[in-house]
């Protein structure tokens, strides 16, 4: 199993060209196309193998007749405690919808801490009590962990990473390759939720209306999604960074395939709507972390659509566009006045550190 | 499975006294009694779980008839590189080896990087390059991942997370509460070096040896070692952070029995040795990274020793020390020139970013 030779460094050499930007910016990592270039040219050339799925939710690694789904997810969001949540309630989160958005049901979840020297011991009690509730809420527990500690002016109070185990029942077959001409594309309520609140706390602007963050746990959403869909839902898929347009894109990218959204079906609070239209925000860009997107087939479309409406945070669900065999590897609008206008990837970064 | 009401977060508390200190110290991290305070007081009482195993190298999970090993660790090593491996090499080397401790085979790792602005790429490349490396020499696949950004002033260049997967096979049955009086301690090879290596980098010493860290992935000798001793390997555990003596403090602890160990058995350097005497360190509380204490009944030992030693990394591996009835909970050292003392766990911080 093991070469107990350690390798040469003088061996070491990335394989593929990176992009000509001799730093690291903040746009790296904010799930648009500088993400997107980062994680192909560096790390996917890097780790290649065949179950690396570093552009999707997690990785599916066989166990002889189990499938096991395995993910990561570092969290920083800042400020880390915003309207609707916590750095802790969302490190649950993220981990689980990513093990959700590949069919599985969570076994158990790893933390991480990584404190900075001087971060105050009661905002650490509370973001742990967060992080428990909402791994109660989710119906998993937390069973490994780590704490390192950095020197002062080396972190940012506390930044968690969270990983994630769980087992894909049999029937279940998700893919963002399995998009195909024909398919519906069901999103399960109204977007740009996180990113706004976030945003909105961050910077000390207040609005009309209370904007709460959508951070949830998807996991019992998409076991009804997957019990009404089987086999019939291709692709399930969590628009966080980069929003809806990114993660659409990406789909659109994998499988060869176009969508065309109908943006006057997006679900979106009027609060929302309008806190975008103030910052000069697209709201198909703005982070979710408590949102699904389902790619089903045609005869299930409504099926799948009521089994998201029957889960409280599925209440808003609606069809919002379908799988088209034109325009491969581009998502496409009709806009809200009639127009048709092309949904590409953010491009760098729009809201830094959103989670 | 879930629930989907978000909690209260008013019902936010946690269920233990904390520690009186009101902020984090870099002591925290430092894998002594400190951060032993942290984790039970804080994590373990908030995250209890039959699974939970926070204080050890990682949770083992039952997926009906396999048994799953899950692990997590971060790394924040200061500098990124050492002589003998850099934070990328450590990574995969930290999360493999404590999979190798539960006695699992990994079957895939991810790999979370927590990037700072302005980091150079090229660093990040080499960086990425030599975590590939050391993956290929552990025989293991990076499966999924993760990209943050944080803002200058925020971080160190790169912080990386890897967690890890592994199935025990059957037959292995490992755990710190199996050390039982009679039990024969074996360690396997020259301590102290990991620890060494980095603080003179990191402090600019030069030494008339070089001093090059041990970081080395250990799942191919543990392999060796339970092949050769079974179910009568009873504890494997690598004394990283705190060193051997609070590695083996917690076994004792943990399983209610008294540690001897014979200093004089105990492999060390030279070299390493004598910069320890001109730093004032105590060898026995610096950082190991490839380096296994295994704990295994008097039956076993020869075989045990013998496999450990046709292992590369064992070369230099000896009987140690004895697991007694005696001073339960408590490791005692026969010293060099006769006399016994009591060998604690490291009570705050030695040597901090170490790992």
């Amino acid at each position: 199993m093991s070469e107990t030779e350690r390798p040469d460094p003088s061996a070491f050499s990335c394989p593929a060209p990176l992009s000509n930007l001799s730093e690291v910016q903040l746009g790296h990592g904010g799930g648009g196309r500088l993400s997107k270039t980062l994680v192909e040219e560096l790390f996917v050339a890097a780790f290649d193998n065949p179950h690396l799925n570093m552009l999707h939710d997690g990785a599916v690694l066989d166990l002889g007749g189990k499938r096991l789904a395995f993910s990561t997810d570092s969290f920083v969001v800042h400020p880390h405690v915003f309207p609707g949540g916590d750095i802790g309630s969302m490190a649950v989160h993220g981990t689980v919808n990513d093990l959700a958005m590949c069919g599985a049901d969570p076994l158990g979840l790893s933390a991480a801490f990584i404190l900075e020297e001087g971060f105050a011991m009661e905002a650490l009690v509370r973001i742990t009590a967060s992080l428990r509730e909402a791994a109660k809420a989710a119906g998993v527990h937390v069973v490994t962990g780590d704490t390192k500690v950095v020197d002062r002016g080396k972190g940012d109070g506390v930044y968690i990473n969270t990983s994630g185990v769980g087992l894909i029942p049999d029937g279940i077959d998700l893919a963002p390759q399995r998009a195909q001409a024909g398919d519906v594309v069901i999103l399960s309520g109204e977007i740009a939720a996180h990113g706004i609140a976030v945003l909105s706390v961050r910077e000390g602007l207040s609005f009309e209306t209370d904007l709460v963050s959508d951070s949830a746990p998807l996991n019992g959403l998409t076991r009804r999604v997957l019990d009404a869909g089987g086999a019939d839902v291709h692709v399930l898929r969590d628009p966080t960074r980069g929003g809806v347009a990114s993660a659409l894109t990406e789909i659109a990218t994998a499988a060869g395939v176009g969508v065309k959204l109908d943006e006057r079906a997006i679900p979106l609070d009027d609060g929302v709507r309008g806190a975008c239209e103030l910052l000069g925000l697209d709201p198909l860009y703005v982070a979710n972390e408590g949102k699904c997107i389902a790619i089903v087939a045609p005869e299930v479309a409504d099926a799948a659509l009521a089994a998201m409406r029957a889960d409280p945070l599925g209440a808003k669900a609606a069809i919002v566009g379908e799988v088209v065999e034109d325009h491969a590897g581009e998502v496409r609008a009709r806009s809200t006045i009639g127009g048709e206008r092309i949904v590409d990837m953010l491009s760098g970064e729009q809201l830094p550190r959103i989670c």
